[in-house]
């Protein structure tokens, strides 16, 4: 059983590894939305996303024998970063499988920490088949972007520190905001905020045509995305709700809702003017969600996840001047 | 007698009033440095800049008599913003005296804080002149940017900080790097942290033309900067080390060298790309002195001083797009 327990022991295990990343809020960002609202600056994790959480938490937790084997990945990019980084500084050797379209400072970085990358197509090849292709032959054990219980104990680990940097303010939030792609940090986030604040809702934010979870909650089963659609959100393009986090979300989820690539560009803007803070368009679709009203905030509290800031310098410069 | 004692009450009166900002580095960043640096991210302090520490702790210290006479200030901005707004939360009527040609975000957050402004042309008028003019017609306390033991306690008590954040990583730096414009907050934190670790090296970092610390270090006595220079660092003007400040600096700092605005526009980028941090132009020329290699890192320890992050997007979006 996945609960607030699995959580607490990921923390322990991962905590001289990880940054524990601020919780910070703007007077002027609360007077434009009309509330307050706590923002969890996880683009100050290392690797520049919440990622790190997780793939530390799996890697760690991979027996001896295994990690001489190496490990493989596939992502697009931050979930690549992580990896890359935590086996790096443990020695062991990695692969990534990655599209060709990957953002240039996830390539960089996943280079710059040593790992050996395999590109493919997005449009014409199938990552998973090419990933488990390399480690049939090579003994690699696979790191998963999101389906598993470790990695999302892991990235859930963000959620425990929120709940305890929100009662050093004296502060019980109502609701809690946050982007998915399989669901593995709001999976985990939700279950350890709602074991201390039981009351909390917890809103999953999506790209408009990339709404799985949030159609896979209203179903009451996991479905999928219809190919076709295009979003500057490169970090939440998942095809489908896991299998491991998809009970999790219908556990701990109030609903969902989707937010247009002008909504998110509008609140990049916001971050950028008011935290300071550089966000990538995945990680900032909550925000994205309270500025443009689809989810209300009318004087309650909210918490929101900025998940990462790991974006191009070309791309961010584009959405500030509009 | 202004020491680290000084800056301890500081601390104390306004810890219920500041954010304690993050400390933070990243690998990517160590790497292409050759050292280790760790980054006092003070873009995050309210406000999004150091300044409100020190006005914080003035406006703190008036008597009851004093408030009720209104607060008066001249600013380029940062300042102008930290006492706007820390009067505003007192219930105090603030008055300020700023360039015609204040960055947006800047007079935007001023207004929004209820100040009122008195515009002036930086050409033709001069602000001082202007400020103790109404100062004397309506009674209300000026409160200066720099040159005052409480400014520069308050602003010291980030120095504080980065002593127990760095003693908290085990870490004991070799040098640290910082921007003056009238010297307050260097002469504040490196007393701060110089009385922690009494070896540190403290470098002061100013934009070619406007380097009169580093002249005035090197001259033994308060030396001006030369009228005509332009800078991109509008924070950073001051035209003279403080009557106050500079008797500090004499005593803590090591030494001082310039950077040229395509210097800082580079280290806006590194701050960007490895950090995830917005820092305006003035607030990172401790990073672009180390990475020019004006002063050298070498396998060493510093910390660097990011003191605030108010920049137009039009402007960051340049720099980004080098």
């Amino acid at each position: 059983m996945f609960d607030v327990s699995t959580i607490q022991a990921a923390a322990v295990l991962i905590g001289p590894y990880v940054v524990r990343t601020p919780l910070v809020e703007s007077a002027v960002l609360n007077r434009r939305v009309g509330g307050r609202v706590l923002f969890k600056a996880e683009m100050l994790q290392r690797t520049g996303s919440f990622k790190f959480r997780g793939a530390c938490h799996r890697i760690l937790k991979l027996a001896e024998a295994e990690r001489r084997g190496g490990v493989l990945a596939w992502s697009s990019g931050n979930h690549a970063l992580a990896v890359a980084t935590m086996c790096a500084e443990l020695g062991i050797a990695a692969t990534i499988v990655m599209p060709t379209d990957t953002p240039a400072p996830k390539q960089d970085g996943v280079k710059a920490a040593g790992a050996t990358i395999r590109f493919y197509d997005r449009r014409t090849e199938v990552r998973e088949e090419i990933g488990l292709e390399i480690a049939a032959r090579t003994g690699a054990v696979i790191v998963p972007p999101y389906d598993h219980e470790d990695i999302m104990a892991g990235q859930g680990t963000a959620g425990l520190e929120i709940v305890s940097q929100a009662e050093a303010l004296g502060v019980r939030p109502d609701l809690a905001l946050c982007g998915a792609s399989g669901g593995g940090l709001i999976g985990g986030i939700g279950t350890a905020m709602r074991s201390a604040w039981p009351d909390l809702e917890v809103w999953v934010v999506e790209p408009e045509g990339f709404d799985d979870v949030g159609r896979s909650l209203r179903a009451g089963e996991r479905v999928g995305n219809v190919p076709g659609p295009v979003s500057i959100c490169d970090a939440l393009m998942a095809p489908m709700p896991g299998e491991v986090t998809f009970p999790v979300h219908r556990r701990v989820l109030s609903g969902g809702v989707s937010v247009s690539d002008d909504e998110v560009r509008a609140a990049m803007r916001v971050v950028f003017a008011d935290l300071k803070l550089v966000v990538e368009p995945g990680g900032c679709v909550g925000l994205a969600a309270l500025l443009s009203g689809r989810v209300a905030l009318e004087g309650r509290t909210a918490v929101v996840m900025l998940s990462g800031g790991n974006v191009e310098a070309g791309l961010f410069a584009g959405v500030l001047e509009g």
